[in-house]
């Protein structure tokens, strides 16, 4: 990978725009998924710690499929807490109840919300993805990416949404002090939720995934982008088409509607999500924005340099309301 | 990858054994299959070619789905001819109407299905797979793993079936010639089908994949074998239930219900689809067999003199009908 | 690789230049060539093919050395038909007779010429190089390589050039009808035909090797240019020699020297052949002449979408004589 | 890595031996540390965690050198907590105080050790080794091999001894209950450190390393094994000096001379540290032992299910005192 | 590479056989290279060394084809010099004149041949070889290895006995002292000196190549012996054919025949020449013997320490003279 | 990597610069280690060579510590002679007294110094490194690099300046005319001398390595300069810090400290030692130089040729003296 220096990033602005029924068709997506309940259901249990309380939640995302998730909660908690929603990267699921306890411990409720067929990976899901598989490159990256209607990442950004309603509807939660957090697909999919809901306290997005796709392609060879250039090098001919499609999915375009506060971090050595893409939407995002720039890292970014900024962010946005 | 020597595969016998039910699964499978009518769509298409005909084809397949193939014809042909259903290998669909053209210059019907959801690796597909994807390894080999039912494998063997009753059906076709054939993924299915219909007249399986999986697993980390072990890795204490599944659909047992004269082969350095697992199927096959087998080849076998003994192969067993 | 993105490619300008003898050069070979007699013989080979005549192909090229070749013939062509002269790529030979179907399946006269001394690789050969090695990287790129008499390449596009009388004198052939095609060295070898003959139809050249020689060293390290890389790595101080040689086996010096209609193919993503390079050869091209851009392909470049827009313009261009 | 299978690894016991005066040495070695005092110094870390109380903590180790480590205690235990002690992986340092938060949310007070010199590859470190570098590969494996006295190991299985001496001292502690753990190099540490104390109420092994190290030469070409290769390959000759040097720190010695409970763990397929070096160990270890077996996985053997499986152990272990 | 362990290794014996052909083939192919005359030319060469006079040697090989060498001398040496002539590894050539100083500093005349049509890879050679190439794999391995009389080592072998001639021919030299040497192919090229002359005083055979064809391409995937494997991939069917050819250049058929005292040298992780390879020559041998094991070495063997014992060796067989 | 183009190479200039304090830092450091007798130590090895005598060198160099050498003259020498202080490339040591025999073989004595702590890589070595190792990546680049005082190659620069009164100290020498040689860290270290001793005669650094480090980690990604960015990559913001401490070793900043007429070399494809970082203390220097430029080469830059050279060069620059 080659990409931008320093410098150009700082005035780098990408190329890429909404369609100009961009905002219809989220808004008809999030509405259809409106007429199923969320019908939240929550199970505690049992993992033998002593400072965290943790829920197995399952609720209907995408066509009122069930989406599971876990909730974690510093023990003693009667609330009202702030809560920090967060979404795994690409590959990986939930996990394991005991795996990530820094969120609660640091005194939030903490809702890990499952990638749906993904989960096999880096770390185990428990959601299946219910939905007609096209021909496509192995990944989810292209999965049905002929079409906006049809694409994978409708139903996942679909199911991103309405955690945030998950999250606001627990009892010892502070409904006005939620927050969106995560990495590589994440962070692509905080920035999504950050578009499509005004009621955010905060954003954190750590080297983002899913972010001015006409540039990644360009500019990298590493997988998961990869899988586009795969695909459209057995589906010849396809690239308006396929460009088409993933312009309802950039996170430059839903950073344009953001409000909230967000954090960024970028890594200049990162194939995987190349420093410029993430720019790209850390320019474009209208709400206040701050960066954490890792000059000799790769995808790995600030690791837990990244998640301790967050917690002191966080504790910051959520502090105010 | 270390597997058995010439000698040792002389006498190596598979462990896999059916499940109690196989046959009874399978009987319910294809007989829930049986209730949508085949419903054959033939469009004749354009190619240029003056000395084969072809026809865009669709029928329904699992579940009643649209399932697509290629049909060629020598010209001038008025029938009865032989015909070759082939089956194409992982990753795969049944390309463009320009490749592929040896079986029809040879003189048979030739109908190349395609593989539903595959086809964006190393050729074009055109056949979505119609069914949900809990968290899995990316790729199909683990796409529902976790139950026979929900196994992809399960619909792909069974549009294969029907694919048969699809070129028995070409008014130019003598439907008691018809031979099945393909190589890896395509020999897997072409022996999948051997088991499950009594009315063949020949089988070709190259190198065939997916067969003799327990052995599969323990001598080679190539993919696509490797996708099972990748999914335990995360998927850890699941390997009971992921073998029995497999039980359903591999190889061995299909061959151990087949009768049709068939012809294998095997690449004694193929890591992708070891020796030793095809000498399982083989060894296993209920009907007449020969062996081509290649000892300083890898996954690619006898290539074009595979294909060769094959031409003569079927002249023979599709000749005496 | 990096190379030049398509905006450039659309103005860029190969620096190679002929050196003053370069067509005294060429003229002397061939004429020295042609005090052998072409001593055509050909031997029906049965294939079992029932649309396709084959015929195993022995001629006499440079140094009157025996030269190989397939001729497959449309059954029951009885002519004129239009030809297409063959040329393939590097480290394979004129394969089996069973191979390569498509040009004989669309009504052409295919003459597919053999490679001398390579044909071990991805397809075989049976046609030796009957010439010195002094010290060499492995493979043939530098085979000769400190002086254009005895380099390599000289003794293959004359083979090459005296392929075309042979395709000329076949008695189903219309001998004014006659197109070259080939892909990678096979291009290569088309466009050094292209340069040499006055009395060709077409010319087709996918992904063309042996184009602006000075350029391919510098962008890529990709074999086999890297062959180049390696040889002056030890040779050093060797560099103003071989390019010497080199120029005159340049396709950008052939192609300045074409006049047939000419369709080329580039690969955008393409290390072995790089797209300028390529581009070198094309806007140096003296006939008229088409581009197939492939934007996301490497060196595979348009596969059969290449060679169905071959068929289209093959059809084009030997239709109008 | 060709391995051994799970039937042999049930019988397999590993050649190697102590050497007479291994006792001696060890005595010696720690008697000579115990001519400091430990000095332990904590200081309170403000981490923004309201779970868990962390504590930077320093101590002398090997040669009265300073130690690092971290200390971290459920918030609002007064004690008697039951405590583990944690070594770390090859590479890795006591990372960074937000890591690692598990143990102490389990209600265990958790000492987790630096590691001398290392520390700057998947986590860092904060503790130098004071010790000359006799001509050694890169890596710590062959730091001062030729010589018990000299090795690297001697230094840091000595700081791990008597970092339980600090665990015990904690106020908050309950010095019977105190239980030592680690993964990889710490999972080697926990098991040199059950060899080296009697007081120990557990030991939590996960795929050790540093165990058998003339098999593991002998099966594995992965690092850090390798640098043990690396290093006789230049140092051609001293491979008998070299492995009587490691007859002092090898784990099988140690596990001879353990007492407490022990959990093991050992992944199949682990190139780094292969099962039977793992099991050479286990067999050989004194006190009752239990192992989790991981068919499919590599050197990340169970992960959180180890973690998860140690929690259940660990309270049995360290409640029954 | 999994190759025989220590144990195996004393016993094993190569299957290798000598064709019943064999002497009068190898005195055929000698007795015609004995028509041409040696013609040796010698060139001071102006080095600028102090201690060594250096000569650039021409003499006729097969075929009466010029083949060049190094012959270095002490300074002041007025003979009787005994003699060591060597032979160089695959790819290289007989390099520079300051390279390769030892022997001659050690006070033998030292003669280097050049190895025809190689030296382009690690060393730099000015021999062609001259005939004709057939389709071969890259390298030499495979030219001409359908027949024994194409085959390119019968004229390699045929130039190093002729290289003896040289090295007795020279002034300062005593004829009845002269040696034979080289690593990998020089090791082999030795070994089948040693079997087609019985007036050496001694032989040096560092990790031989070309020894035991049929266990090598068995036991190892590594380059050279792979060329093998690749030829007999794409020439499917030759494998009789070669393995015949291979015969006549054995080093164990070589071994058998061979008298003067030898050393060889085997590296136990050497995947170029697998041990083993080198002992079924060394079992085989018919003269005195020495081994010289390493280990943990690859193919890089005993590197300096070879050449350390074979100084010890030489002087040895040398002075007894 | 890519790097410079050679016209940009000719006018690029280094952007480093020397801290305020650099040269009271080394005086210092020379200063302190003044006072440390050198006590050199010499024994002679019996080595066979007749045309070499070669003894094994003690000397005190840093701290007082014992550093080894090789030092080789010619038989028969007498003096004075001009002398060649050679250091060695990085993991290397002083390898083998058999090796490494051109300069004694040209008529120079040669001294060929260890390398502390390293000399377990492609040479052996038998010195010490004595110091603290705070947490450091496997390699000595890191090693103590947060702090000038404390950094490795304080340590092995100033073995290195004392090396050169060892040289001037052997009485066949003759103390006017001593030059300082090396190749990539030999070259790097040979600069630094340069830098830090104004009665040389001559230097030549091919490929050196340690120049220009602020555009090393920028342009390459390779070992050993990756060590850097590896470090970095764990202590993040720490980069200040180090690049400070690495000022005082750039061989940019001893360039211009230098006076002796120097000989670089530099590899246009070398990815271990960019050429730019090369060509930043080439530019630099203070005193006459030449350049050798290889453009097909990477690390091997000119090999013999280099030395070749250098030989011409050596022999100019110490007659005139």
């Amino acid at each position: 990978m080659t990409d931008l220096a320093p410098e150009q990033l700082a005035t780098y602005r990408s190329a890429q725009s909404a369609p100009a029924d961009f905002d219809d068709f989220w808004a008809a997506t999030l509405a259809d998924a409106g007429t199923h309940d969320l019908d939240v259901r929550l199970q505690e249990v049992p993992t033998g710690l002593t400072t965290i309380t943790t829920y197995d939640v399952t609720f209907r995302g995408f066509g009122g499929q069930d989406v599971r998730a876990w909730l974690r909660l510093p023990v003693g908690a009667t609330g009202p807490l702030p809560a920090v929603v967060q979404y795994v990267g690409y590959g990986g699921g939930r996990g394991h109840a005991l795996e990530n306890l820094l969120w609660a411990s640091a005194g939030f409720a903490h809702l890990q919300m499952d990638t749906r067929g993904q989960g096999s990976g880096w770390s185990l899901g428990a959601t299946p993805d219910d939905a007609p598989s096209p021909p496509q490159v192995p990944g989810v990256l292209t999965r049905g990416i002929l079409e906006p209607a049809g694409y994978y990442y409708r139903r996942l950004f679909t199911d991103a949404v309405r955690a945030v309603d998950v999250a606001r509807g627990v009892p010892e939660v502070d409904a006005d002090r939620v927050a969106v957090l995560g990495g590589s697909q994440g962070g692509g999919i905080s920035l999504a939720v950050a578009g499509l809901r005004s009621d955010l306290a905060g954003v954190v997005a750590f080297v983002p995934f899913l972010c001015d796709f006409p540039r990644a392609v360009r500019v990298t060879d590493a997988y998961p982008y990869r899988e586009i250039i795969d695909y459209l090098k057995v589906h010849r001919g396809r690239q308006e088409q396929v460009f088409r499609t993933l312009a309802y999915f950039d996170g430059v375009n839903f950073a344009a509607r953001a409000a909230a506060p967000a954090l960024f971090s970028a890594a200049l050595r990162d194939p995987v999500c190349p420093p410029s893409t993430v720019y790209g939407a850390f320019h474009a995002y209208a709400g206040p924005t701050e960066m954490a720039v890792w000059e000799y890292n790769g995808h790995e970014g600030g690791g837990i340099l990244d998640e301790e900024r967050a917690l002191g962010f966080l504790r910051a946005v959520l502090a105010g309301r």
